[in-house]
């Protein structure tokens, strides 16, 4: 791996090279988004049909689009009951650590008759997009299904492209049984999310699409946001390792790997003070990539977006840290806690040394679904919130309004809102 | 005012006819709005004034775009006194029911060394947008600032468009100022949105966007959505009325005209089990509209989007409101904590004959930014969640790990993660 030295300069280069990833650096293939928007917008389960024909290659009609319990059940035989029980497992972890995501509606009196509160209401239907293609993440069902579970939403609907026979991921399908999703559709990319957002005559309409997906996936969610909520817009992998010099270099470079291997976009980085670990990283990383099965894939992410910067002192290097505002963040410091006192931008931080990145992305409970390329100066990982939404409550008794109704005809008049202050004046006309 | 037996039939066109004003329908402006942003990211300042001066008129360079603090203090002294003292008074109950709304970061430790938790930050740095034009909003100021103010937000930036002589409205300014406001800005329309998404050499780069704009001001925000947060795209105000035989008609009627006034795109909405009551509310909407001084406005908007619905019985009008989701809904029945309860989508509620729309506009304390166009079936009012977000906490112990590192490395191996794999064997290696 490349060796930096750390300045605002290089951290600023790396940051511009990483945000061309963004799925904002892809607007040609927008209109061709919106038109399989608009098509199955207007001509529904005929247009959907015809995308899946032609994108998936499988012949689907209303009869058999939406995934049978024979189906289900078969994929629950043919998946390898090892695995079965790892999913339980990280099932129970999952679960428990959203519960205390929870937030409940609160209410508040005054003795004058003032009542204010907050009323917290599930969503009613959401959907779980799901990407096909030769590798299935079943915990990537897991981590979308089970927070909208816990919320307590009404209906979870789940599509996902079949194969030209129409068959989906025996895994994915025991997944999604598992964490108890309602509905399974067959159905992948803009079509699907246009499904979800519009219905059509077989797939219901959503409140909410949450999922990954490949960059059409991701236009079709941004094109259809505001008619329905979305999750934020999923980007590449990343990992971002802050290391001091009693650091292990080789839990350093295998968890550095286990981001870049995730596709060649994908972004692995250190930060350290040490220019003797960052040495000893380097050489390790090399050692791993040689036997690793995605070896290809690696070498190109870590050339293009994997780097060691090696800065003048910790406080340097947690404050790039920040800047740079990654997905994953692990803390392998003296004392990771102090640390981590000081990050202020990241979606997951990973602190001391057995608190490996693949242990949050299967197991741990915290959700693996985290804002990608420095947006989490502003968005959250996936959690509960995502599944709720709030209704303010205002109730006022005549003692309450009395004595204030005036300040407010004053405030609606020099907004020359008339009929604002009508309102109010209307409640105590003699 | 229009009356109609409520039916799906009725329900689904009106919902039809209400959905053709969201922005989702104006794509036409689309390119104009991209044109801009790319202008602004690519040339800065140089394309700010340059659109500033094309649209609004006004000369500016980077010498007078920031309001100074004398432009402040005069604006101050220009203001209405009484309106200063109503805003204080405002701005107490605002902070106050915000205060309410904080969340705060917890950690879950385990005797085995698992340390979970959540970390709450609050952004960085947000921009207000707040719209120019002949009328000023100085409530829409307190409420799109002072949640960001109690989340803990590091620096607000606010950006609202001047006249042709540089001049911004004093009574926005003296709003921004009681707020607490740190940099104003004189810019405006998609221009300002692509300022505070990308920088430009006098304005700030912001992480959230948020405030209410036009056609314009909507689209450019949901075109930088990713690479900077938004709050979600504002439609046009909306009310709904739900009342039995038992509410006062004069009061029902000015509470809709109290939002057919905002414009011309607006809805105002009875739904009533009571054919009486609803003969009764429209002759005094009639009576109402006749000498208001925004008649035309709202017999424009009550034309097109203002209708009274008359159902078999209050649970129908209650379905029919929770389908509608309108931005404001009123119970005016016989037990309005009752219907409340059974009301699942509506971004704010107001209970009982004495809490009028407008004193949630103004002076209650909740937030008056609320999801309209039935958005609030998935987005929740301002609040102060949306100026904080959080990242997940992960401490394991290797007692903690030793036990399970099997399960995991089995749950990557399926998914053909052997980089994931090896980055939790190493842990354990001889």
């Amino acid at each position: 791996m490349r060796i930096l030295k750390l300045t605002e300069e290089t951290r600023k280069n790396l940051q511009e090279d990483l945000l061309k990833r963004s799925p904002n650096s892809y607007r040609q293939y927008e209109e061709q988004v919106h038109h399989i928007i608009e098509e199955v917008r207007e001509k529904k389960d005929e247009a959907l049909f015809a995308f899946t024909k032609q994108f998936d290659g499988a012949k689907l009609d209303s009869g058999n689009v939406r995934v049978t319990k024979e189906e289900i059940e078969e994929a629950y035989r043919l998946t390898d009951n090892k695995l079965i029980d790892v999913m339980k497992k990280a099932l129970e972890n999952i679960k428990a650590y959203h519960e205390k995501q929870k937030q409940y509606s609160w209410f508040d009196s005054r003795p004058d008759g003032v009542m204010l509160g907050q009323k917290v209401t599930p969503l009613a239907r959401v959907g779980v997009y799901v990407p096909g293609g030769k590798a299935a993440y079943p915990s990537s069902v897991l981590m979308n299904v089970l927070p909208a579970k816990v919320a307590g939403v009404g209906k979870i609907v789940m599509t996902t492209p079949c194969d030209r026979e129409g068959k989906v991921n025996p895994a994915t399908l025991a997944a999604a049984t598992l964490a108890g999703v309602d509905e399974i559709y067959k159905a992948g990319g803009a079509q699907a999310v246009a499904a979800l957002a519009f219905g059509t005559e077989s797939i219901p309409k959503v409140d909410k699409i949450v999922g990954p997906g490949n960059i059409y996936v991701a236009l079709a969610k941004k094109a259809v946001f505001g008619h329905v909520s979305i999750d934020s817009i999923a980007g590449p992998s990343e990992i971002l390792v802050l290391a001091d010099k009693t650091a292990n270099p080789r839990y350093a470079a295998a968890d550095l790997l286990s981001q870049a291997e995730h596709d060649e976009l994908a972004s692995a980085i250190l930060i350290t003070d040490s220019e003797a670990l960052a040495e000893q990283v380097s050489c390790e990383v090399d050692k791993f990539t040689a036997v690793l099965s995605r070896k290809d894939i690696i070498e190109k992410s870590l050339e293009n977006y994997g780097c060691i910067l090696v800065a003048e002192n910790m406080d340097a290097a947690i404050e790039a840290a920040n800047e740079i505002a990654s997905e994953h963040l692990e803390i392998l410091t003296s004392n990771p806690f102090e640390t981590m006192m000081k990050i202020r931008n990241a979606g997951a931080i990973f602190l001391g040394e057995y608190a490996s990145e693949p242990l949050g992305d299967y197991f741990a409970g915290p959700n693996h679904v985290l804002p990608t390329n420095g947006t989490a100066k502003f968005f959250s990982p996936l959690s509960v919130d995502d599944f709720i939404k709030k209704s303010s409550i205002i109730s006022y008794s005549k003692e309450a309004l009395e004595p204030i109704y005036q300040d407010i005809v004053q405030f609606a008049v020099s907004e020359q809102l008339t009929a604002h202050a009508n309102s109010i004046n209307v409640r105590f006309e003699e």
